[in-house]
C-alpha cells in the first residue's frame, strides 16, 4: 500500500470515528418562557399554571396543586436526529392510578402531514432524570409538542439535541382560550401519559386551546376560586367542576361561579358539565346516591340560571361521557384512555356546535 | 317515661350501635388453591403461574417473571356489603409505564345480569396493604372475580368480608384452555388494572379461558422455553411472542416452538401473531425497520410451516392491532388500554373463527 492510499485511509477512519463521536453528543438547552404552549397567565416559576400570589384567599390545596404542569407543553422545531430531556420533579408520592410516565414524565408528539403525532415518551427515574425521548430519525427539520408531566411540579427542564443542530420555539400552534375549570379529571387522571388528557386530545384534534386549570379533589366552586376563574381572559369557559363539590356545595355555588364569570365577560359561552357517572357507584350505593344527587343539582342550578335571564349557558349531561361496558375508567372515579376517547367522542361535537354558533 | 319504655329504648340504641360497631368489623379469610381461576398448572408457591423446578434449563428472567401473579383471579361469592384486601408483594421497583393499581393492586368484577361488570380497584399503600376494594353494596349474595397483580410476586393474600357472612369458591367459570405465550404485551403492559390485560379482557368476553403466559421482554423462544409452552395442556395455543424476538431469532427458533407443540398436542389449533407495530417507529427509523423485518421473518416462517406440512396452524397480521391514530400505546411500544381495546376488537373474531371450526 503507497504513502498516499495509507494517509487517505487514516484520515477516512478518523472522518468516520469523529461522525461516530459527534453523532453522540448532544446540547442542552433549557426551556424558557417563548417555548410554553398552553400557559393561563405568566407566571413567576415557568411551569406553574397560574400566579397564585396574584388571588386572595385562595385554598391551600389550589394553591399547591396549580404548581403541577397539567396541560403545559413545550413547542419547538429542530432537525436533531434525537431529543433527550433532563428534568427535575419536586417529587411528591406516587398515585395509585397514574404511570409515572403521565403522573412525571413527558410525551413527545412531532407534526406530520398536518397533524400532532404520537412519537415517545419519557419515564422519571428518579427525583432528576436524563432520558431519551426519541432518537434514529432522519435529521429533516419538525415540529416538536412535548407534554409536561401532570401530577408533580417541574422544577426545570432542559431539551438536548445534536450538536450540529439547534432547537427554536414555533408559532402558537392553536388558536382561541377555552379554560376548562375542572378536578383530577381535567388535571388527567388517569391518562397513561400527559398528552391523553382529555384537555390535550380536544386541543390537538380542535385546533382550539383548551387552557387546563384542573385542581385534583378540589374543584369545589369557592367563591375565591371562583373570582380567580372569573379574572382569567378566555374566549369560552368550561366548567366540570362537578365531581369534586357536594350535592349542597353545587346548590350554594354554581349561581356565584357562573354569575362572576359572566359580570367580567358578558358575551362569552359558559358551559356547565356534568359529573362523568362513577363506575363502582352501581354496586356502592352511596356513591351512586351521591353522584346523582350531584348531577340533578347540577341541572337544578342550569335551569336557575337560565331562569334569571343568563343567557349563552351550556349544559353537558354525562350520560355517555364513559360508554356503556363499565370499562372506561381505572379505579371507578378517574377515566383510563378508553374513558378519554369515549368523552371526546361524545363532547367535542356538542363544544364545537357551541363554537361554531360564537364563529370563534 | 315509664321503666318499660325505657329500658326498650335502651336496648334497641344498643343494638343500633351493636349493628353499627358490627358492620365495621371485616373477617379475613386467606385465600387457597380453590378460589383460583386462570392458573396453568399447580404450583409451590400458590400465585406463579408455572412451577419452575419442573423444567430444565428455563432463562432465568423466565423462571423469575413466573412468579409475577399476571393473568391470574381469584372467584368467590359472598353476600358481604363490603369487601377488603390484605396482601404482600414481594416488592420490585415501578414500572415507567404502569400505574401501581396495574403493577401491585387489584380490580374486581361482580357478575350482574351475566355478565362481569367491573366494580372497584385497589392501589397498593406499601409492600404490603390493607384496602377496601368496595363497600355500601347491598348484601345479596353476589360473584366476584378479583384480578391479581401484573407485575410483582403477590406473596399471601387475605380477603375479608362482614362478620355475619363468609366468602366461598365458585365454580369455574370459563372453559377450555387457550394459552397464550408471549411478551410484556401478553403480561399486560400496559392496562391500566389488571383486568384489562388482553388476556383477562378475552376471557370474559368470549367465556373462554385465556392463559397467562407472558415474560415480560423474555418471549423469545430458547429451545427450553419451548419445550415448556410444548408440555402445558392446552386445547389453543397462541403465540404473541414476535415483539421480543430479533429477526434472527424468529427465523431459528420459530420452527422449533410450533413443531414442538404440533408433537405434543396433534390436532390442536396453533395461531402465531405477527409483533404489534412499535408507535415511536414511525420516527425512529431503527425501530421502525426492526419490527417490519420481525413481522416478515414471522410470516415466511408461518409459510415455512404450512409448506413442511403442519396443519392447523393460523396467522394473525398486526396492521389493525392498535387502530391507526398513533395513540394506541403509552410509550410507543406498550399498548394502553385504547391499545388493548382496539387489538381485541381485532383479534377477537378472528379467534372465535378458528375456535368455532374446531367446535370448541
Amino acid at each position: 500500500m503507497d504513502l498516499k492510499k495509507s494517509v487517505s485511509i487514516f484520515i477516512l477512519i478518523l472522518c468516520l470515528a469523529y461522525s461516530a463521536f459527534a453523532q453522540k453528543k448532544s446540547i442542552y438547552y433549557p426551556i424558557d418562557e417563548k417555548f410554553m404552549i398552553g400557559k393561563i397567565e405568566k407566571t413567576p416559576e415557568l411551569f406553574h399554571r397560574i400566579d397564585t400570589s396574584a388571588y386572595a384567599g385562595l385554598p391551600k390545596r389550589v394553591s399547591y396543586l396549580a404548581t403541577h404542569a397539567a396541560g403545559l407543553a413545550v413547542g419547538f422545531k429542530s432537525s436533531s436526529t434525537k431529543i433527550r430531556l433532563k428534568w427535575c420533579v419536586k417529587g411528591n408520592g406516587a398515585n395509585g392510578n397514574l404511570t409515572p410516565i403521565a403522573q412525571k414524565g413527558f410525551d413527545l408528539y412531532i407534526k406530520h402531514n398536518g397533524k400532532w403525532q404520537f412519537a415517545g415518551a419519557a419515564a422519571p427515574k428518579d427525583t432528576c432524570s436524563d432520558v431519551e425521548i426519541i432518537s434514529n430519525m432522519d435529521g429533516s427539520e419538525k415540529e416538536f409538542l412535548l407534554y409536561l408531566p401532570l401530577y408533580d411540579e417541574l422544577k426545570n427542564l432542559e431539551v438536548a439535541v445534536d450538536e450540529n443542530t439547534t432547537i427554536s420555539a414555533i408559532a402558537q400552534p392553536f388558536k382561541r382560550r377555552i379554560l376548562v375549570y375542572g378536578s383530577s379529571i381535567v388535571q388527567g387522571a388517569s391518562a397513561s401519559r400527559p398528552g391523553l388528557n382529555y384537555t390535550s386530545i380536544l386541543t390537538r384534534n380542535t385546533g382550539y386551546q383548551f387552557l387546563n386549570l384542573g385542581f385534583s379533589g378540589s374543584a369545589k366552586m369557592e367563591p375565591e376560586v371562583a373570582n380567580m376563574v372569573a379574572s382569567i381572559p378566555a374566549d369560552v369557559y368550561l366548567l366540570d367542576c362537578i365531581p369534586n363539590s357536594s350535592p349542597e356545595e353545587i346548590t350554594a355555588r354554581t349561581n356565584y361561579l357562573v354569575k362572576t364569570i359572566r359580570q367580567k365577560h358578558p358575551s362569552a359561552p359558559i358551559i356547565l358539565m356534568q359529573s362523568l357517572v362513577r363506575e363502582h357507584g352501581y354496586f356502592n350505593a352511596k356513591v351512586g346516591t351521591h353522584v346523582s344527587d350531584q348531577n340533578r343539582a347540577a341541572q337544578a342550578e342550569y335551569q336557575r340560571l337560565l331562569q334569571e335571564g343568563i343567557t349563552d349557558l351550556y349544559f353537558l349531561p354525562s350520560t355517555n361521557f364513559l360508554g356503556h361496558d363499565h370499562e372506561g375508567t381505572v379505579d371507578g372515579t378517574h377515566p383510563n384512555d378508553i374513558g378519554f376517547e369515549r368523552m371526546v367522542k361524545d363532547i367535542q361535537p356538542k363544544i364545537l356546535d357551541i363554537l361554531g354558533k360564537y364563529k370563534l
